[in-house]
């Protein structure tokens, strides 16, 4: 039988919106279904909007902090209207781009609802009564929003989705989860001059970080007034014209309430289960080593595959299953290789920021070698910080015994974009003697890596030791 | 004889105080001249307080374009004398840090001018009737601001030294040259609310740039109100009590001349002539692949050697001679590698601002691959942009045909620190094959070199073709 489409793909956001590209790009004839705008989370609902949302708060933070650079300036009030303009006016290109380069490969977009289906001819999705054969099928659907039971209603008790939609800010906030979304927005709220109460229920902030990165983290914060509350449970939630609950046995109010306690796989009433697919007791779509599921020719990607739930692991699961389906298919010649999880960078843009990648300290094992180099003795930084303002930054590199660096971790202002270097040292496994001969620009951030390794290899320059 | 010290190292700018702490950490008995301050041109007249006086220019531009970002404020008065602590602030614990190290390292640091003599013993350094033997010397003096026979006078007639110690700011200005210091005060006092006029002898900014970033920064520099004249010399400049001139047949009048118009090497009244050491017309010390001079034991370091005038050069060549010449002395026992000018990153701080390592599409010559990534489809740096502002940043990419990675060329808003990245790719001759591997996290500008990178490959991601 003939097969209308190579592949058909669920889920236009970021892992299934890179597949599809690739694929097209590969000569598959592609269908994408959505029910909703193609760029999906990170777009519309996640990445792009919290970081723009975050850059007005840097906006407000440097007002605020002008006269200490000699800069008369006085703050007024936010104008959250034209806030939110700012942050479509971020979207909305980006989108258009987007919709128009996934037309331009002559990628078939059904802005429906698809669900997975597999009968004798193979796989499939099913919209209403139409069904779309395909030789391969992506399960790219996203995750959502955990919300613990509690009585989300956008108005006083919200998930990330609602605060980045805000038309006025909340006076005060109790922000429940000390994750990446958590922290991001109690940063950015304060950095807008709302008061907010951060509630973990583990030991630390960011449990993926080194746990002295959190231990920085959280100690920049409460100096920033934020009232973070660690191993500590919330409960006693009531609604009423504000939100009041307990953390402990100490009684807390606020205007709102955030909840931020993870994303669990948009996987239900996928068909999935039905075709034959396993789920784990999370929800996660179960896969094989090339992302493929218990049933033949039904792959996953993205944040329904268990791992890091961020935007650039579905670029490269999408576009690892676009080369892969097409070298099944015959249309590419290379095996494609996918990325460990591990060599993943990650980035928190909490004020200040956090980026890693690779291995822990505690991870690399106890013989293990580790240099931290303080961001106090860079030059670039110190120009960054107000004066006056201490320096709490610094750089960990972790390597093998005499071997390849395995970790790159870094907390402070504006570290974030030194992880594309970070993720080139882990991922090529270069040793600090690779990297000791090539030239950093001064003054730069990055010059803070060339110091941490040559004291890797034992040559510190502008350090003790 | 016996040899005092095992090493001399005029100048304690970046070459020779990165040459003496290498030295002494690999044993070497270490004697370090200069008359002013350790941490020479960059650290006190140059970089540091170039680059924060930038990041005061980048906050007053911020507090300027709040408004877009929803958040209301109002620009004052700047308080020069209050960004000059700023600035000093900035500079005063990086030179207090220097210091320690120099110290806790047990160099002999000697706070005077000294120069170059050759006697029967072999090299050392003279310092009035006092001689230091070493059996080994390096020159490092630096540069200094060419000043054409204007008439310089620190009031009207400027060099980057006092545009950098203004304790007021002019109303207008004239700034002649347009190469990386010109380029960087005109933007930041633009930023300053100063009326600048940028007068270039060539018919382009930045000419070691690539000749279309130079045209993208002409209109950005030119949209922000500055008046930029190229391929004109400016003529009959009379001082009172503000500067006028002509350039080509129109007057110009302002407040101030800065002039940039170059730096040359600080290599009068050294010894070196006489002591047997050539000098190129230029005045810039000649020497061989490992940095001596034509004199046995004499070697020369940083802006005295002709190349790119960079601080992070001057460190890459003191750490080579203080490895080169612990090698020769017994001390070391690899044979170092001098780090090719090509594969040096450069950066100018202006907004936009550029960054760029390796060759131009043009020194690549005919055959070689160029793509251009613009940075209008990067979210990130949607997301930096005040709404409305076109981005005209882009990525280019530069390699040999079907091969290496030999060009790395960005100019936009933040683009500096991805140059430590082109760095790598360029120093180690990486593929676009090698990069395509790499997950770079999303949104960050770093996303639009591995972008760039897929084009290379024929697989452009976000991008059409």
């Amino acid at each position: 039988m003939t097969h209308p489409f190579d592949l058909a793909i669920l889920g236009a956001g970021s892992a299934g919106y890179a597949c599809a590209l690739r694929a097209a790009q590969l000569g598959l004839r592609v269908a994408l279904f959505d029910d909703t705008p193609v760029g999906g989370t990170c777009l519309h609902r996640g990445c792009i909007p919290a970081k723009a949302w975050l850059q007005a708060a840097k906006v407000r933070s440097t007002v605020a902090k002008a006269d200490a650079f000699g800069i008369g300036a006085t703050l007024g009030d936010t104008d959250v209207p034209a806030l939110r303009r700012y942050v479509d006016g971020v979207i909305k290109p980006l989108h258009k781009g987007l919709a128009g380069l996934i037309a331009a490969r002559g990628i078939t977009l059904v802005q429906e609802r698809g669900i997975v289906s597999v009968d004798d001819g193979g796989p499939g999705v099913e919209v209403g009564d139409a069904r779309y054969q395909a030789r391969a099928v992506v399960v790219a659907t996203g995750a959502r929003p955990v919300t613990l039971g509690l009585p989300v209603d956008g108005e006083r008790v919200l998930t990330s989705d609602h605060a980045l939609r805000l038309d006025a800010l909340p006076a005060s906030a109790i922000v429940l989860g000390g994750g990446v979304i958590g922290v991001e927005i109690a940063s950015l709220w304060t950095d807008l001059g709302v008061a907010v109460t951060l509630v973990e229920a583990m030991d630390r902030l960011l449990p993926g970080e080194e746990p002295a990165h959190s231990s920085i983290l959280k100690a920049e914060l409460i100096s920033r007034g934020i009232d973070v509350r660690l191993g500590a449970t919330l409960t006693d939630v009531e609604v009423g014209d504000g939100v009041t609950a307990k953390v402990g046995a100490a009684g807390v109010s606020a205007d709102v309430l955030l909840v931020a306690v993870g994303r669990r796989p948009a996987t239900e009433s996928l068909g999935l289960a039905e075709a034959g697919a396993s789920l784990s007791d999370s929800g996660h779509v179960v896969v094989d080593e090339n992302l493929q599921t218990s049933v033949r020719g039904v792959f996953a990607a993205g944040d329904v595959v268990a791992g890091p739930q961020l935007a650039h692991r579905g670029y490269a699961h999408g576009l690892f299953l676009a080369e892969r389906i097409a070298q099944l298919q015959g249309r590419h010649p290379g095996r494609p290789t996918l990325p460990r999880d591990r060599d993943i960078p990650r980035i928190t843009y909490s004020s200040p920021q956090l980026a890693s990648v690779g291995l822990t300290a505690e991870q690399a094992g106890p013989d293990a070698e580790v240099v931290d180099y303080p961001l106090s003795g860079n030059g670039r930084s110190r120009i960054q910080k107000a004066p006056g303002v201490r320096d709490s930054g610094r750089v960990r590199l972790v390597r093998e015994p005499g071997g390849a660096i395995v970790g790159v971790h870094l907390i402070g202002e504006e570290v974030g974009e030194l992880i594309g270097e970070g993720a080139l040292l882990v991922g090529w496994q270069a040793t600090p003697e690779d990297v000791a001969g090539i030239v950093h620009a001064h003054p730069t951030l990055g010059e803070s890596l060339a110091e941490a390794n040559w004291a890797l290899s034992g040559r510190p320059l502008h350090m003790h030791g």
